[in-house]
Formats: structure tokens, C-alpha cells, sequence
């Protein structure tokens, strides 16, 4: 039998809204994802780069928010994206200790791009999110490069892998071999058809509180899920959407995550840095606007649920997708995270 | 058969905590819940006080904190709770348009305790929250009074009903009757034993939503579903505990709640005014301090997962204890919601 | 020779901005303002109105925004505003214990001009803010009724006046007489003016701390002085425009009243709730919206130092024209606050 | 006649409270100040330490809190510092681009030091506060390396230089030289001296509007003046104390500084990150800590206005002293900053 590839090939699909295409972030036109990803000796990290859409970022800022659901983390850039409701440079994905390399190569990439920076226009705002990758990788080394961080910006496409790739190498979910899944929700507003894709960087959850969408609650191996105390995890959602929002609106939709975790079984832990950032294709301000006023539209309101309900049901899938695609891996010092689909098939085996 | 009186009664546990003795807030020492309950013509509704301590409260503020969840509410007294991390009355629970009615009992009833008010001394910030029974209840009657709301303080008691009752008497969730539900954890440190407890004003969800622990999805019977529009519900949540904390833990753990909602079904819809507060009674500031500094104890914040995994277990099965403890009520224009038991029963007799 | 009315007749202008034609929030199209003043016996209190357009405000609701520069303070309807970006009635001011009335009153206007309210459609958000008269007024007797909140409603218009009236009536500033005071400026953005008014109700400030736009400082006669503690106040700073911007936007606005009150003198002390709420007329969200999608206008964000400064200067000039406005009260006991125009003008014909 | 070394020798005392005995951040015990500068070519940077106390950061973490002012900035660590209240690692100041290079050398120091970090226990939290010295530096440059880091750190003591060192190398002020400056003041409380010691990375303010404690504005030479076009300019505010305070009371005092900043002519603008980080030796939490709960102190908040008084005092005062240390510098193509000491005495030779 064949190792299912993707949530939905394992029968673990979330909700009953339709998805997108690909069931990817990337079916939001425009958006493209790549990875970079290390694995040598003692090291299981890497990066993933977002790229939200294919211009000049820094000169076409898509509007966006952040959420902190737990902010256990160490994530960088969120101030400015709070003050002012726009991102400017791609979204860089990494291991906890390797966020000052990944801010550097992302503030050395925009002046590739845009020579005025700090000097004719203002300086430009890194946005790196985190996990603690440091159960399977020798975080302590700080692998990651900025050239790796560059690489995984190169290898966008709107076709990636999932699983254990990028920066999602050495992460671990629910005591299984964790990593980068993603899903998305079509959606219908008056009669068009609008994309919201949801990422996930996956490292959270203690052994023996996964509950699969049936109410299953499935744990890894037993003398495994010993080796671990307290949780030490982390998970970032990064949501992306076609669907014109205001950054309030869209600081709304993305706190929804929370449902998608809690129906895995998380109580978001105290040692999580969770933390949420969501955009939209739709509203990009102009870094040159010489007119004073610029028109957006915004969702009404009363519409907001279907997002929310979307919001919830894919990043509960997202971390499921990366629960499937990612094979067990050996790490540091001999520990190993086994695959959920491992745990799957013995299930499915013994019935 | 003999209807079931709380959740527990109907085998309907979240978690694997042990419960304090009366499963109910009351199991933290001093505190104690009245109901107002009003009902005649088209009036469903009614005042629910919570009594933090028997002291004086504006003398001897416990430190507290709230949280929005989603902020479609109009609570009362939020912003000088966030900004001094204290309360200094109790807590009234009402229907939404009778906010501003309970706001001046409460002044008034702090004024007759402490006639210093508003002359030697600051004035007082009541605090009061709400959920919308229009469903039920002719909420433009704005049939509170203030005698209400005293006569819900006067009727405190460490044994209190659950259910239809108080503020709870109108409410519906999950197009079942809804209304007041509590639950406790026993919470163990350092061989003491505390007290998480919770009550809830329970008013949300969609029909055709709600979960049970054991994964089960119910609904009321199809017709009567069928009636409602969109969410216009809310629900509010009270965290009390005798643990040391300081109002910023308390503030976490009061994020919690969203968990056990969304394990419910719920994704805390937008027409929904989901917010929390909790206080600790174990650390109370006198309001006539003479010393410059005084000593608080706080949790050692590597035991917190504790607090937040009894928090989302107790909210939980705190609003199951409302589903559970209210019986079917029909309301103004002949509208009607059933019990949850009723399904129950419908249920399992089926089987 | 006769007692200039407003601030710049005492040559109390502040900041370099042109003022509108009325220097008042009024100059904003559509802005009214109304009041009831109490004063019999112990009591000096009142009614502020403020009304944001001349429809139906819960039909059409003005973008908007809160800030809480100090938190001591017992204002409603912020956490709506916070969640949504709107308000949805006429925005009151009053005395701190008669909150709780003026919102109940705002619930009985919203349902007779909208009787599916709490029935086919949510209920209604009041927005009320206060500040502590107690210095002056017997606040515990709780003076105002709902049919005070409705007469400062019916009395609104553009032509307003300003001092000892409304919720004006008995407040403190600096150990002044304070009161209402107004101001706006004029703003020019690509060839199109706008305005930008501000209204405070001014009760701040310690005696000895204010200080002029000149840089003098000036306190009351010493005796009279020495008669208060600390400075339990408050001031209330509501702002109006007709530049279209986002509910971010407008926040990032008035956050700057901040500014004003320092350049008076203010540390924004403990015991003051110091909130702001703004508003603009240019972006108005229909209630009964049916599209998916709704156009908005908001300003290029780089021309928002325009705004910022306006917001500085005219929150520092209309507290100022609240002190020149107001003449020196007598009130409950027989405490006095004297008129900032007696001491000026002592100080003139010294010289 | 000599150059004024500090504020105090140029007459620009701030306030009426008493400063500590060295009128600098250091006065609060244990606290320490390193610098590392950079000037050469076109390069005028560099790297200020903060040292909280001489322990173990990682082990004994301060109480903290983060206010954001004005959010144009990219500072590091402000999420973990909100939700956790307390710091655990010196803290950085230096150039916009460079602040990924400060948190891998903040990281790489904290491994040093605690070898079990992501290993047997979390990972670390760097706190790095930026400027954008880009008028007089090539900032693109990215000059500033992890050996300058690290050089600041071990460069700590209780005696350091202010004006135009370290992070404040090649900053402005209101189009002066500005950089590093510091104040303190002392806070008598129930017959103990306490400190509140403040540094600022001073780089705000336009031309013109600067405004001396006696009222003066003062601008540099008009040519100069001319050469800037709107503000780009930030500033970081460090606030230090041995009062016990809570990380709530913490936030409420670093608040403040936009008083201090206000008084200074500043309206708090669009492009500049206003960021204050506040932090009290009083109340360190151990990392290791075993028992479930902790004895802290914290303030009686009645008396909180003497420390709210301090910081506006202190903040104002400290850009002044790092306006009077910092002599004229030419920096990159030619671009100059004239001292204000420079300004100040051709105005008082011209009298």
C-alpha cells in the first residue's frame, strides 16, 4: 500500500467547506512557497520562504495582521506589521535560534531590490516566525545560513512539498514527526470564487492528546512518548486570501487558528509560541501612492463567519497534512520522532 | 428515569482533572452566586450575581483580569480591570440591554457600603456582563430593575442553581436551551489543594454545532432548527480560583476558555460576544494600603499548563452543565427551544 | 472688559494648523453637539451629546476607533468598538455613577428608531463616557435621568456652547473650573480641505501643573489649592473628521491627544481614565449591507503627520477652551473652583 | 569655556524630583552600560549593552514590560517579553538592518553561558532595539558584526560615555547630533531610596521643533535644517528601577515616556518607532525555580504617580543629555549634524 501524501489521502479531512485546487496556500493566485532544507550529522532545520505575491514587495505591500495566540516565541517583525497593517518583504520560516540570520538575509534581499533603502525611502521590516526545532536538530549550531535563507526564497513555486522539509525538518507535533502542511477553503461571495490557504510550521502538542476529525485520539508508540517533558513546542499559521479585508478584519479571521488547534487537542500550552500572520492579495498599498486617499474594499461583515469557519477547519487540516506527509526521522543524539502514518496503518492493520 | 441535574449526571465529564466537591465556582472558598430569575408574559430573563468574597469588596479588590475573545458584546468595566488588574464589586450577569441597569445597582449597592465613594475616596467601576435572550425573552421590555439585580446578591449562596436560572433564563445554545452552567478543578501544588472553578452565561453556538466529549455531533429536531438565522449569541465566562497569580497569569489563563468552546463546535462566531474574567482570592489589595509595597505570591509560570488545561476542561463542561440543567422553554411569540436531554433520552432510547 | 468666550479670545491658541470656520468638532459637516446642565441644590452635573450625523446611526455606522491612554476609568461600549471599528449611536458624556443610565437611555432611543432591534436583528452598542465631577457635584445622588441623557440629545446642533455645561458642568481641570471645550483644524490634502475637530470634557490635571502655550505656568490662588489630594480626574477627548481613513488609522490618531495633555502639563496621572474615541463621517457601513463587498477610501498613511499634529493641537486648545469658558463654580459644601480667566486677567493687570 | 558634558551642565534640568548620585541608569544597583563604536569611511554606527544585573540573566530573569509608543520600528524580542513579563538577556540597541546580527550574538552569548539551552530546556529570547541612523551612516552597509556585540557587552560598567557612542553613533535629534543619553531620579518611598534610571537612543524629532525645559525652541542653522525631508527617526526608551513593581505597574511607568517626549516638541510621528522597554531588579524569577509558587513585592499603585512623574522627568531629561554629549558629526556624502551645544551658545553669546 502507498504512503498517503497529503490529510485528505488519509481520509483526515476537516469540515464541510470545499477546498481549493491544490488544497494549498498556493491556490491564492500569486502566492508561492519554497524550502530549504538541512540535513547532516547532528542537524534536522532548514527554512520556507512565502512569498505572497510575485512584484516588488517592499514597493506593493499586501495588507496584513498578526495574532499572538500564545507568545511563548521569538518571532520578529510583528511591532510594524500591528502599527501599520502591511507586510514588505517575503515570510521567512526557520528554527527558534536562527531568526537574527533569516531577518539579515531578508533585510539584505530587500536592498538588492530597492537601493533606497535607508537612504532616500525608510528602512524595511523583516518578518521571520519560529519553531523550536531543538528535539531532533543541534539547534544550539545555528545552521541555517544566510544563503540557505536566500535558497528557500530561489525554490518558490506554487508546487512545494510538505512534511519534513524546509522549516519543517526537525519539528515534531502531538510526540509524531511534525513539520509544514497546508490546506485551503474556496469560497463564494456573490457569486465569485475566493481562495483562503492557510501554512503551517507544526512543533506543538504533547504525546497522547492528537484527536483525529472522528474524535479518535491517537498516540505515538509508548516508550517513545516517555522520552519527552514538557511540551517545548510551537506552531505558526501563516493565512493567506484572494478576499479583500482591512487588516481588522483580517486580525479576526486569522485568531480562528486557535479552534483548529483546540479541536486537535491542544490547550495551547504555556511553552507554545503560537502565533498567526494573515494577508490578503487583495488590498496591496503602494509604497510610491502620491494621492492622499486610496480606495480598498473591505468584506461586510455579516460574512465574516464563512472566513472563520475556513480559518478553523483548514489549519486544523494544515497540521494534519503535515502530520501524513512527514516520514518518521532520527535526529541528534539518536532521538526519533515516529510518522503518524505508521501509527495509521498498525491501526488500520490490526482491524 | 429521573432527568439528570448536571453534566456529570448525563456522563457528559471533559478532562481527566479531578473536580472540587461541588464540581461548581463555590468550591473556591467565599464565593458564592445569586439568580434573579424572571419570567411571566413574553419575560424570560433575570440577574446572576457573583460574589467574589464576603468582605467588602471595593475595600478588598482581588486581583483579576478579562479577555475578549470576540468582542461583538457590550460587558460593562473592562477597561479599569485591564488597566489595575482588580475588581471592586461583584460580578452581574444580565441580558444585553440591561447592562446600564445593573451598572447603577451596583453603584448604588457600592455607594451604601462605602459612603466615602465619589467624596474622600474614587468613585467605583462596576463590572457587567451580558448575553442577548431576545430569542426567548421580549428584550426591548428592558424588564430588569435594579431590585433585580440587588435581589440576585441578596440571594448569594455557596449552593446556587444551574440552568434557566438568572441571567441564564433566556438563554439558548447551540439551538438548545442554554443558560448558567459551573464546573471545578482540583488542582494539586506542592501537596495543597486549590480550587479552579467556572461559571458560565451560556448563549452561543449553532444549531447542528455542538459536540460531545465523546465526539457525538447533536441537534435539536430539525424543525425548530430550522428557524433561526444567523448566530446572535455570546457567551461569558467566569474564572474564579484561590491560586496565587498575578492579574498577567490570570490573563492567560483566562485565554483558555476558547478551547473548550471550540472543542463544543464552536469556531466563536462574529455575532458572538465571547469574553472572560477571572480573579484570584488569594491575593487581595486593600484599597486603604498605608504601605508603599506590598507582598503578593504568583504561580511558578512552568506549572501553568495546570491552570490551562483544568480552564478549557471546566468552561466545557461547564456549558454542558447549562445544556444539561435547563429544560425545554418556549418564550415570546410561541418560540421554543429544547433540552438537550430530551435528545438525550430521544437518543439513547432509540438504542 | 468683557470675558473672552473661547480660548483664543484669551490668545490661547495653539499650534500653527488654520482652525475651521468655527473652530469647533461642529466644522466637521453633520457633527452636532448637545447638552442638559444640572444645577440645584448639591448637584453640578449633566449631559453631553455628541452626534455624528443627522441619519439613522444604527442604520449607518461610522467607522471608528477607541484608545485608552490611562485605563482608570468606567466608560461603555469599547470592546464593541475595538472588535468591529464602528460605533452605532450618538456618543454620550456624563458624570462616572450615571454611566449606567445614559446607556439605558441610549437603548430606549435606538429601539424606538429601530424596532427590530433584539428581535429580527442584534441588539444596540451605547457608547458613554465620563469623568469624576465629585469634586463639585454630589455625585451619589446619581442626578441624571434618562430623560436628562434624552434633552441633551434633542438639544443638539451645531451652534453649541462650551464650559460649565453639560457633562461639563461640574468638572475640574488644574484646579480650575474645567468643563466642555472644543476646537478644530483645517486640512488640506490634494487641493480638498477637511476637517478635523475635537470635543473634550475636561476634568484633569493637577493644581500648579497646567501650562500655558507660552510655556508660563499657572495655578489658582494658593489656598484654594491646597484643598485637594491627588488628582482623581479624567478627561475625555472625542475627535471627528471627514477625511476617510481605517479604524487603524483613526486609532493611530487619536492615540495623540496624548501629546496635547503633556504640553499642558499632564503626566497622565494614576487616577485618571483618560479615553479617546474618534470617528469619521467619510467612511460610513450600512447596516443592512446586502454586497459581499463594500468600497472604503483611506488616506496614504504618509500624510498622516497631518493628522497626528492637528490631533495634538487642537486636544491642547480645546482644553484650554473649556478653562476660558468656564466661569468659577460654587458647588456641594461649598467647594469652590475658581475661573482660569480671573487668575489670567489678575495676572494681566499686575503687569 | 568648556563643553557641557551632560544636560545638567548645559542647564536643562528636567522636573522637581532629586536625580540619583551619577544621574544615569546606572544609579540603580547592578545596572550596567558598554559601548562598541563604529566610525570609519562612510560607517558611523555601532552597538549598545543594557546589563539588568550581574548575575545570570538566563537564570534570574528581571521583571519587564514592553510599551510600543509609535510601531513603525523592528525591534526583536517584544512578544515573549509581553506574555511572559520578564527579560533574559542583556539588551541590545543599534541600527535598523543590524538587528538580526545583535539577537544571533545575544543568542550565541546566552549558549555560553547556559549550554542546556535548546537542549534540556527552552530556548532564548534576545531583546534588540533599533534606530535608523541611515542620515549619517551606510546603514545598507551592515556594518555592525557579532564581535561588536559582543565588544558592547563586555565593555559594561557603571561608568559609561553618552552623546555620540555606541548605537547612538550616528543619530539625530530634532536635526542635531543626537545618541545616547541617560537621567535618573530618586523616589523616596516609606523611607527607602529607591532609583528610576532611564537611557534613550535618541533619533526623532524634525528640525524646529525642539523645545527647551524653559519653553525655547530651538533649531539648528537653517540650511542644515532644509536638507531633511519628513522624519524618518525612532526612539528607544530604557527604564530601570530597584522599586518592587509587577510587569502590569511596569507597563503603566513606561507609558510615560511620551510625556517626557511631548514636552520635548515631538507629536509622536508616523515613521518613527517609539519603543520603551522597562525593567525592575527587584523582581527576578528564577529559570530553575522549584517551588509552585513565589513571594514578589509590588507597589501600592496610589503611590504610582511619583514614578510616573520620574519617567517623563527622566525621558525628557535624557534626550537632552544625549543632545549636549553628542558633538557635530559629519557622516555619509558630506551629511552633517551640527551639537546643540553649539546652537545654545551662539545664542548665549549673542546676549
Amino acid at each position: 500500500m502507498k504512503r498517503p501524501a497529503r490529510a485528505r489521502d488519509a481520509d483526515l479531512a476537516c469540515g464541510g467547506l470545499p477546498t481549493g485546487e491544490l488544497n494549498s496556500i498556493a491556490d491564492v493566485p500569486g502566492v508561492r512557497v519554497g524550502h530549504r532544507t538541512l540535513v547532516h550529522g547532528e542537524i534536522r532545520t532548514g527554512v520556507t520562504a512565502i512569498i505572497p505575491h510575485s512584484g516588488n514587495l517592499y514597493r506593493e505591500k499586501p495588507i496584513a495582521a498578526v495574532h499572538v495566540l500564545n507568545g511563548f516565541g521569538k518571532s520578529a517583525g510583528l511591532v510594524q506589521v500591528e502599527e501599520l497593517g502591511t507586510i514588505e518583504t517575503p515570510i521567512l520560516l526557520t528554527n527558534t535560534l536562527s531568526v537574527g540570520t533569516c531577518c539579515t538575509a531578508l533585510v539584505r534581499h530587500a536592498i538588492e531590490h530597492n537601493t533606497d533603502i535607508g537612504r532616500e525611502t525608510a528602512t524595511v521590516n523583516p518578518v521571520v516566525f519560529e519553531c523550536n526545532d531543538g528535539y531532533l536538530n543541534d539547534i544550539q549550531a545555528l545552521a541555517v545560513t544566510e544563503d540557505d535563507a536566500r535558497a528557500a526564497m530561489t525554490d518558490a513555486s506554487s508546487e512545494f512539498e510538505v512534511g519534513s522539509v524546509g522549516a519543517g525538518c526537525g519539528m515534531s507535533t502531538f510526540g509524531f514527526k511534525g513539520g509544514i502542511g497546508t490546506s485551503s477553503r474556496r469560497l463564494d461571495l456573490d457569486g465569485h470564487s475566493y481562495q483562503l490557504g492557510v501554512l503551517v510550521l507544526s512543533n506543538f502538542g504533547r504525546s497522547g492528546d492528537l484527536r483525529l476529525p472522528d474524535g479518535e485520539v491517537i498516540a505515538p508508540p509508548r516508550a517513545r512518548a516517555e522520552r519527552e517533558a514538557t511540551e517545548k513546542g510551537s506552531i505558526i499559521i501563516i493565512a493567506a486570501t484572494d478576499i479583500p479585508l482591512s487588516d481588522r478584519q483580517l486580525k479576526r479571521v486569522i485568531r480562528r487558528p486557535g479552534v483548529g488547534l483546540a479541536r486537535l487537542g491542544s490547550f495551547w500550552g504555556h511553552g507554545s509560541g503560537d502565533i498567526a500572520l494573515g494577508f490578503t492579495t487583495a488590498n496591496v498599498l503602494s509604497h510610491d501612492e502620491k494621492s492622499a486617499l486610496v480606495e480598498i474594499r473591505i468584506l461586510n461583515e455579516d460574512r465574516i463567519d464563512l472566513l472563520f469557519e475556513a480559518m478553523a477547519d483548514a489549519t486544523q487540516e494544515a497540521v494534519l497534512d503535515a502530520l501524513v506527509a512527514a516520514g518518521s526521522m532520527t535526529g541528534r543524539d539518536g532521538r526519533h520522532r515516529p510518522a503518524l502514518t505508521d501509527t495509521l496503518f498498525a491501526l488500520s492493520s490490526d482491524t
